[in-house]
Formats: structure tokens, sequence, C-alpha cells
């Protein structure tokens, strides 16, 4: 590995002077900022000031990802869980900035709002005829033309995005991923697998050009990313825990799974408040302008499906189980975000909550449907980013009201064209229809495209890694703090020790042993 | 109860449908959102922002309630705890977004600044001549004419709002609060109890109307609320706890209270510091401007006042009991932000700095009275939200300096027709005891008709349900995680309990018994 | 000390009754605030509201302070230790409202962007020729023509900043420092510690002028506060760590360092990441202006550090010690922060990559180094806050691309005079030199003057104090949160106590006792 750690390194160090050595070329009126000297436009301030503002939010997330993603796992794995959430936000950066981010977006422009008004490169690395599969010319580490305000700001947004992608995984992965396995995700995601999909929906690619090109309304749309961030996420999410294989002592007899519970229920609640507080960004900054004033509808929509899906789920879990189940509570508001993310901006406040409502449902039955079939997910995260995600894809096909989102993914043909917004089959069948058929489309594209590429990654890291990308067994059930991270996750506290391993399998409970953690002193 | 759920499941569904139909209607101009094709005057765009980012803020201050009751809360109910900050926030949400809103607010607009020109209705549902009990035509569940860019706004804000104070009895009632019991709270917090003193406030209601019918300033003015949100919510902690009587253990001999220490001072912490992060949107986006530059004085009176009050708390303590209590620093700030929150936007910084002072030692003398009394109240939310936010209420008509707030409360007649702003007793005596008298009239409304509505309800409530509103002794002596939760808060981690049922009555000291937590896995 | 804290409260007393007076003066049209009646335009609005919220983010770090550095301590102090996180707030913040903010930018002004168009007072206190030492005629308490919003926006962003230096101490002093003696630390800090060199480099003092006085490049340039900030604090934290000497048991035989693990991984990771969300109002909201672009550069800048500085401070110590060290990543990811605090706006993104990337190989060994040494810092804050701070000064004169910055610190004469921005070595090598010297200047003034100074308070407040300020041995044993605090951090939780005290000094490991923590009872 640390010859591996050696190559990387240096790769990374050659890029940023390849880079370094643009920047001392000749000076090119491109890059030129606006500084003190000249202020910018009041509202070119406003809305560089709410994308930045919304990279910013969505940033946090991480921090929201961390917690609920390590309350939900056993205390002797906190450590490890926690540390990939943390590395893999720098993992993703680092790759992004580097490599992705040119390939998913360097056609990208968006005129008159906050100063992107022209695309850091006109052509392509790889399309056919009317068909773009990957872009990528030009802003290779933000160097070059790439290096201005609204680039930036853009930029920022953007790898916030990806990040979101790229930590999805670790919690339905978490536990028995070995760390090393796991840095060679969060740098794969960031520079491959997240700008493909995002370049052919969001960069102007083949699926946003499914209106002009073939019909079928505004091409593929998703507004803040049910699909692009959230299902491709999780289809990766539900590839890895695949590979992986359920945690030792996951299910007993019969394949009867037993409850491993999570460590920390507040730490998880505070995860959730967290994720809910950073959406807004996610959301509501996806309009790239605060004077676009629909920014506040997303806002509110927003809000109303986190609160539909907390309380639904809620009441449907009390109906079902008899107990409200704190972890399917908070799932439930992340099932309504994630739902709403794709249509928040076409959709009124009425089918806001009832998308909430319905990917509360969705959630819970979800995550039984995925444990019952030997998928072992410890926070929900297929449930949860997948499924939901796909879920809200489609709504965009059936509850978009047609207020808003004309001209979108640049269509100017076919029924779109005279369509004042994105249509769903509620308020005009015909459009709606054909509004669905790309949702359905790019919906496909995640789970088999999107699904067989990360498949694929895992398996074949699998094969090359030396043991597999599983932690071992001995590791496992020591807890991963020590061995993987050399550090306790509570040094000073005591940790009671949930032992599943080498019970007799027709016994459904999971038992304490009763006995302490390991002595906090081992292997210093 | 699960026919109850059913019933509230239904009575949903109808009300979302409903909405739904008006939304199928023709084409009503008032729900034409500006979108995309023409973006907005910069000064509404920073406005709306302005106000969102502060619903935002304020909404993340759910986070730091849970954290700080939670904190201060034993480890046994910690679940319990969490998950009722967590669920209140969808709770109140849904009820005021089908009910509440509309009530409080249909009335209202404010023209000029983000688009909110004209009121959603200009009828009332319940007033006699002048004075207005009850508004609420139109704007149900955001629907028909409320949807729009502006109305979203306001209402995120709103909601954020009620469900801060939703979540204050939270505090009062931990640790023993049956789980179906909270939920009905909630329901009716967001339905019916908050938005009643709202609309007489806020919504332009009688309360508003003090100056201009009988002359008595401006009418009962509350910026931001330590009125409408705090003392409100603090009056229901009061009698919340009232009727559910201390938590077992909690009083030796001779009513000699004990001292249940928290079992988490660092999560109290980071739970004061989101709130003093959060109020920030709380206090200073109550502008509803940003070109409204006042906002600035109103921050930093706002972090004036949390200061000294953390330190004059501490100071305080020390003096009085020898060590800084964290708890009670904590409560010092909080102390300081319930209590400035009426007066921010009117008042000089010495006077913010001398609110946030008073408050502190008000707090931490209210917090041992209630004890005293045999009021149990675990976090202090009744010292906190309703003593200092009365005390905030008065702090309007004594410190206002007369600089801010001309034709608050459209006031236009009596001696506030020529004032320049609101103005305290300091600052001009007759016009500011006329203030007072507005304040005063405020606070005995809180006190009285709030309080008698809240301890009508619970009271009600106790006598419907079965068993009352009180978990059983064997729950609350288990702690409520497992019987009321179905889980844990904290599964993997050693909880010492520290019982104080059984002991001699006679013995004020509260004994650990050493032994550890239940089996984790009884009731899997 | 309870005659102490009344002499404290009286002081504070007659400096809010005597700015009280200035408030009931006659109208002084300096102090009139824009209201309601005539909205501001709409770039003062936002910029004033960006420097508004920049203000909260920086506010919220303190958050992430008391999480990062509780978390990295041992569970026995830990309400001691994040006690004294938020107890800095409050203390640092009264002292720099009464007396430090005036002393450090009564002088300041900036015209064009918020309002703050003129300097409160255009008298300086202490200064001989061109050479400027102390400001201060005007604004104590915010009084006077400092009642405005410009004015008041602005203190709430300057008392933010002056907060984190006053809260790196409680890292490097934390587990064996007297409460009371933290507390003098915080005052002095917010009065006079801070404002000194604060207001040589931003007030306008000499090392600012060190361009037009001497023809030093633009004097001394720190956009954000590497040097004024970070190193400011951090070479207080390395002197206040000198004279309380190491933790008990921190050094075996022969001085060897042992590891005293910190106690909640999870916490202290929380506490980055939201460190992480709020540097982006510390770095990006430096440019007082939403309407300077520039700051959409400033934020990708400190995002591109922070991220490059977690990936390689992870690689170089799996290299370097065999496993991803949690600890290190995130303070590699605070180090690349700290480090591109002063550079931030002048430099490219690929330089901001190297920068992160330096910092974090820098601060692992600088870890090390003070460890060796014997000096024990249970968080790192030397190293992350000064050795890094230091080494982003020097950053702005090597990095800097000459492209922002024309007229910084007002320099008119000398090379800078044609510049078109700051500029360091690497691209205008004549310039760059001067510029490194003013830079080298800067940071020996923070090692020698700032060195001296908290050196000096430290010793004298150590001679002043019956039994000096460092806890008593069985205090410090214990565990410092009952003695001093009067609670536990974690009442209810079994903390294992891990002892290193009276052990074989040639055994170098750690042992734990195995027994609990004391009987939680004991001294209630």
């Amino acid at each position: 590995m640390s010859r591996k750690v050696g190559i990387v390194t240096v790769l990374a160090a050659i890029a940023v002077f390849a880079m370094a050595g643009t920047a001392f070329a000749a000076g090119d009126p491109s890059t030129t900022i606006t500084g003190k000297a000249g202020g910018a436009d009041a509202s070119i301030a406003v809305n560089l000031l709410w994308i930045v503002l919304g990279a910013v939010l969505v940033i946090f997330m991480q921090a929201g990802f961390a917690l609920v993603e390590t309350g939900f796992c056993r205390a002797k794995h906190a450590a490890h869980v926690v540390s990939t959430n943390f590395a893999v936000f720098g993992l993703g950066f680092v790759a992004f900035f580097l490599i992705g981010f040119p390939i998913m977006f360097s056609n990208f422009s968006y005129a008159g709002y906050f100063g992107l008004d022209t695309a850091l490169s006109p052509d392509r690395l790889i399309g056919f005829g009317d068909w773009t599969f990957l872009w990528g010319r030009t802003g290779f580490g933000l160097s070059g033309a790439a290096y201005s305000a609204p680039v930036a700001a853009f930029f920022l947004y953007m790898v916030a995005f990806m990040d979101t992608t790229a930590t999805i995984p670790t919690g339905s992965m978490a536990e028995r991923w070995k760390w090393k396995s796991f840095v060679g995700w969060g740098l794969f995601c960031g520079a491959i697998y997240y700008p493909i999909f995002g370049g052919w929906t969001w960069g102007g690619g083949w699926l946003s050009q499914l209106g002009n090109n073939v019909g079928l309304g505004f091409g593929y749309v998703d507004f803040a990313g049910s699909g692009v961030v959230h299902a491709v996420g999780g289809i990766a999410a539900l590839t890895g825990a695949i590979v992986l294989g359920p945690r030792l002592g996951k299910y007993g007899a019969n394949k009867k799974p037993r409850a491993l519970a999570g460590h920390n229920i507040p730490m998880a609640m505070l995860g959730t408040f967290i994720l809910l507080f950073g959406w807004f960004g996610f959301n509501a900054a996806s309009t790239f302008a605060a004077t676009d004033v629909r920014f506040a509808v997303v806002a509110v929509n927003t809000a109303i499906a986190a609160a539909f899906g907390a309380v639904i789920a809620m009441f449907y879990v009390m109906k079902r189980m008899g107990k409200p189940d704190p972890g399917m509570m908070a799932n439930g508001m992340l099932a309504g975000l994630v739902a709403i993310t794709a249509p928040c901006a076409f959709v009124q406040p009425w089918a806001a909550a009832l998308i909430g409502a319905i990917a509360a449902v969705v959630v819970v039955e979800s995550c039984m449907f995925w444990e019952r079939k030997g998928i072992d997910d410890p926070v929900g995260a297929i449930s949860v980013h997948g499924v939901c995600g796909i879920f809200g894809v489609l709504c965009v096909g059936i509850f978009s009201d047609g207020r808003y989102g004309a001209g979108w993914n640049l269509t100017t043909s076919g029924s779109a064209a005279k369509a004042t917004g994105i249509t769903g089959i509620l308020y005009d069948f015909d459009l709606g229809l054909k509004q669905l058929g790309s949702q359905a489309i790019g919906a496909l594209v995640i789970i088999f495209v999107m699904g067989g590429l990360s498949f694929g990654f895992f398996k074949l890291q699998n094969k090359l890694t030396k043991g597999g990308i599983r932690s071992s067994e001995a590791d496992e059930i020591a807890g991963l703090d020590r061995p993987e991270m050399g550090v306790l996750a509570y040094d000073n506290i005591q940790v009671r020790e949930i032992d599943v391993v080498g019970l007799d399998p027709a016994d459904d409970k999971v038992l304490a042993t009763g006995g302490d953690s390991p002595d906090p002193t081992l292997g210093r």
C-alpha cells in the first residue's frame, strides 16, 4: 500500500505543478477577477453569495452523514465509521478537483445569473452526433480559464454534491470495510463514477437531451439530485453491500435477521437535523440565483416533505410495530428529503406533502425488504438514498404542475417547447407521459449502468486487493477501531460488547456477553 | 391508539387532497411564480434570501433544543427525550401547515420588502368591532393564493418559530411524559395553541392594536418573540410540569429537592452553541429584509445579551455556590437570548448588555424558586423561556430608545403617531408608560389566557387518556427508552443507574446503586 | 476570589452605565439608523448581510473548538474542557466590547462597501510619527457614534475573530488549568492581548504601514488571520503550556512521552466539520462585501486547502505510522485551513492545494516535535494554530499571484504602488521579496512580542495566584470536573480511569486500572 500511497502523492504533485505551469503563463483576460476596484452588480453578488452559502450548507451535510451513520453503528466500530465519513470529503474532493469536475461540467454555462455566461470549453471528449457521453477538455484543477469567481462558486457547490454521493456507501458498507479499500472508492467516485451520470444530466449530456433528441418532454429532469446524487450513491451502496456480504452475526438460523442496535441515538438524531439544515442549501440554492425567487418555494417544499416524512414514518411504524422507532423517524425525514430533491422546484406544497408521506412508507418497507433479502445495510442507506431517490426521479413526471422550468435543459423542440414548465401526468397526460418516460430512462440508467459500474468497481477491487475489500473476521469481531484506525472511538468510556458471533445460529436474539471492552491499552 | 392514528392519517389525507383539488383549478394569476424567465429585483431577492436563511437557522435550533434537553436529562431516558425534540418538529409543522398558519396570518401583509404586499385574505373569522380574535380564511396547506414565493418564505420562517414554542415543554416535562400524549401536544400547539397568541400580536389581532384602539403606545410590541414564542411556550412548560408532577425521587424528606444530574454536559453545551447560532436568524431576520439594515444592530444586540448572560451567570453562580455550574452558564446565555428577543431591535448595546446580565441573575434564582415550589423542570425551561420571556416583553417598555419602529403595528393614532420609534420609560416617561402598559397586558394574557389554555389542554388530555399522560412508574424507573421507544439511547455503552427510588426519603443524597443498566437484550 | 468577582462586576456595571449616559444625550446624527422608512441600497444590504452571516458562522466555530478539544481530552476532564471553550466566548466578548474593540479599530474605515465610510475617531492613543501602536479614542461599549448598523456588523465579525484567538490556549492548557486563572486569560485576551497585534495589522497600525513607511511591499498582509488570529493564539497556547508544564503521567522514563488518548473521536470529528463550516465565514466574508466577488475564489481556496490538508495528512500518517490516525486527519484539515487563511484571497487554486498539503506534513511533524521537547499540548493547538499560522503568513509572500489586492493597506508608495495586487516571490521576485520581508517581520513580532506578552501574562498570573495557575495534583488525578465545575461531564455513563500516575516511570505504557470512575454522588 505504501507504494500506492507514494504513487498517488506523486501523481497529485505532478498535476498540481502542471496547473502551476499554466498559472505562470502570460495574463489571460478570462482569468481576471473582479476585485475591490470595481464592485459587482448587486444581482450577481447576491446570486454568487447564494451559491456559495448553498455550497457551505451542503458541505456541512458531511457532518450529518457522519453522525447518522456512526450513531446507527456499534460503538466498537465508531472511530472507523466516523473516519470514513470524514475522509471521504477530502478524497472525493481532491479527485473531483483534479479530474472529475471538467469531465462533468466543462461545457456548462448559465447565462445571466452569476457570471458563468460562457462554458470553459465548447468541445467534448466522447460523443456521437447529438449524444454526448463525456465532457472534459479544460478546467482541471481549476486552472486556466477556470480561475474565476463564477467558476469557483459553481465548482464549490458541485464538489459538495459529489461528496454526498461518495459518502452514501460508507453507511451500507460500514463495520466491515477495509480502510484502504474505502480510500479507493473515495477517489474513484470523485474522479469518475459521479461525474459520468452527472455529466449526462447536469452537464448537458445525452440524458438531458432526450427532449430535444427524441421528444421525451424536457429530457431527464432532476432539479437537485434525487437521482444524480442520491440514487447514484444509493446504487453504489447496494452493490457495495452485496460484494461485502452481511456483518458477522447479522443473520441467525434460516437467514433470519437479527437487530444489531446502533450505539448512540442522540448522535443520529443530531445528524439528521444537520442533514435537514444542509438540505436547504442542497435544494433551494440549486436555482443558482436568489433573483430566481422560486428558491423560496423550493425551500418550503423541502421542509414540507421532511416534516411529512418524519411524521408519517412515526405513525406508520407505531401502527406496524407498536413503538415509534427513532431510527425509522429519522429515516422517514431523510426519505422525504431525498424524494423531494428532484421535483422540489416543480411541484405544489400539497404534492410535497404527499411525496414526503409516500417516501416515509416506502423507506420503512424497503429497509425490511433488503434485510429479508440478505442485504445488510446498517444504516438504511440503500433504502433512503437509492429507493427513495428513484421514487423522487419518477415524481417529476407525475406531480410537476407546469408552472416552472420553461426551457429546461435548453429544450426547444417537441411539445416541451410550448410548455410553460416541467409538466407531470397529473396536469397534462400526454406531455406528462413523455416526461415520465425521460424520468424512467434516467432511473433505469442509474440502476443498470451506474449499478453495473459500481458493482464492477467493487468486484474488481475485491479481486485485486490481497484478502479482498472486507476486513478480517478477527478485526470485525474486535471492532475495526483499533486494528484499522489505531485508536478507540471512546477510549475512557466503558463499552459493552454485544457479541453475536459464535452463538447458536438458531438463537435469533442478540446476547450481551456482559464483559467489558478489550483493555484499551492493548496495541499502544 | 391505532384507531386514532388512522383517523389522523385519513384527515390529513383528505386535507392534502382537498388542496390538490384547488391546485388543479384554472390558472389563478395570484399563484404565478416568477421563474427563470424574469429575474427578481435584487432588493426583493436579498430580502427573500434573508428570510429563508433566517428560517433555516431557526429550524436548526431544533437540534439545539434536542441536545440541551437530552444532555441535561439522564441517560436512561435519552432516546425518549431526543425523540420528542425530533418528532415535535414534524408534528407541529404538519399541524401549522394544515391549520395554524392561516389562522394566525391570513390577513398579514408587509408591503415593499419581499413581495408579500397584499394579504391572503382581508377577512377574519372571529372579531368584534376593532378587536380581532381569529384570522383564517384562506391559505390552508399553502394552497390557492398562498402558493407563491413570498408566502412560501414567510411561512417557512413562521413555522420555524412555532416549532420553537412546541419544543419548550418537552424540556420541563421530560423523563415522565407518555409518547402518545406528547404527540397530542405537538399537533395542538401547531394547529391551535401557538397561532392564537401569535395572531393576536403578529397577525394584526387585538393585542397589536392596543395603540390604535386604546392609545397604549404602539400596542403590544414583540420584535422576535420573547413573549409570542418563548413565554407562550414557557407557560405551557409550567402548566405541563404541574399536571405531570415531579419525577420519582426528585424530592426527599420534607420535599427537599435532590439534584438529578444530567448525563452529558458537552452535549448540552453544543446544544447551547447551536441555539446561539440559530438565534441570529431568529432575531436578526425578523426585519424581514436585509435592506432594513437595522438587522445588523439586532444581531449585535443579540450577541451582547448572550455574552453578558453567560458571563454574569457564571460569576453569579460562582459567588452563590462556589463553582461555575456548566448548566447555569448555558442557561445564563439562553436567558440573555430569550430576554433580548422582544427588545433587540429597539434598544442600544448598553441596554442589551444590561438586559442579558439581569436575565442571567433572574434565571438562576428562578430555577431555584420553582424547584423549591415543588415544580420539577429537568432542564430549566420554565425559567429560561417563561420567566425571562416575560422579562423581555417588559424590557420593550423600559429600554426602547425611540430610534426604530415608527408606525409599528400600523399604529397611526395617539402619542405613538408622533413618535419616531418604540419608546420606553427611560427615554420618554409618558409614552413609555403607555408602551409598558401594552407590554404588561401582553404578559398577563400570556400568563393567564395562554396559561389557562395549556393547563386546560393538559388536564383534559390527562383525563381522557387511559392511565393519564404520565408514564407508568415502572417505565420511569426503568427509563423510558425501552418501554416507550423500543430502543436504548446507548445500546453498547455502559450506563450507570442513579437510583433514587425506594430510598429512605430522609436521605437527601442521590445514591448510585453501582449496578449496570438492564440487559440491553431484554425486550428485543 | 469572590471579592475579585465583585470588583469585576462593579467595574462592568460602571462601564455600562457610563455608556448609558452617552446614550441619553441629545440626538447625534451619526447614530441615526436607517430603519424601515427608507430601505438601504441593495448592494449595501447584501454586503452587510454577508458580514453578519460571516460573523454568525465564525461564532459557531466556538462549538467546533469546544468539541475538538473536548473529544481529544480525557473523559474525567470533559466538563471542564468544554466549559472553558463555552465560557471564553462570553469572557472575551465582554472584554472586547467594553475595551478591546476601540483600541483595535477606532480608526478603521472602509469606504464604498457597507456604510462604514468614516472612522469612529481620526485620533490615536499611542504613536510616533508614522508609527501607530494603539488606537482607541471612541466606541467603547459601542456607544456614541459606534451605535450604527455598519459598526454593529463590523464589530460582530471582529469580536468573533477575537474569540477564536481566545479559545486556542484552552486546548494546549487543557486538563490542568485552574478555572479562575482561565477566566483571567479570557478577559485579558479580549481587552488587551488580541487587540494589540490586531490593531497593528488590521486597524491600520505600524505593521500594516511597512509598505508606505519603509517600502516593504504592501506592508504586513494577512487576509483573514493566519497570523492575527491563529498564530497570535497559538503562541499564547505555547507559552501557556510551558508555564503549566505537562500533564501528570504524560512523560515516563527519560521524558519519553506517553499517548493519553482522547475520549471521543466522533465528537472531535464533528467539531472539525463545524470548524470547516464556519471557516467559510472566517475567510470568504473577510472581503466585507459580496459585491467583491473575489469572495467566491476565497471560499474555494479555503475548501481546497482543507481537503488537501486532510488527505495528505492521512496518507502521510499511514506511511509514517501505518494507520490513518483520526486525530491527525482532523488536524491535517485544520492545518490546511489555518495556513490558507492569510493567503486565501491572493493565490490560485493550485497554490491552495499545495499550501494545504504542506501544512498537513508540517502539522504532523510539529506535533511530534513539541511532544519530544517536553511541551504537552493535548489537542495539537500549538502546531495547528501557531506553527501553521506562521507558515500561512509567509505563504502570502511566496504564492500571491498579483491579481488581487491593489491598494491593500492603503499602500500608495514604493513598488507596491504600481502592482495590481499582492505579489509573492514566485510571480515577481523583487516585489515578492519585499512582501516576504513584511510577512517575516509580522511573524517575528508574533513570536517574540506576542509570545513575550503572553508568557509574561501567564508567569505573572502564576505568581499572583495562590498555588499558581495550575490545578492541584489531587484535582488533576481525580479529573477537574467535580472539583472545579461541581459536576461530572457524564454522570450516568461508566467512565474508565486511565491511570498514569504513580506508575513505574520506566514503563512507557499507559495502564488502565480497570476500576470504575469515582462514585458520582461524592461531593454532592
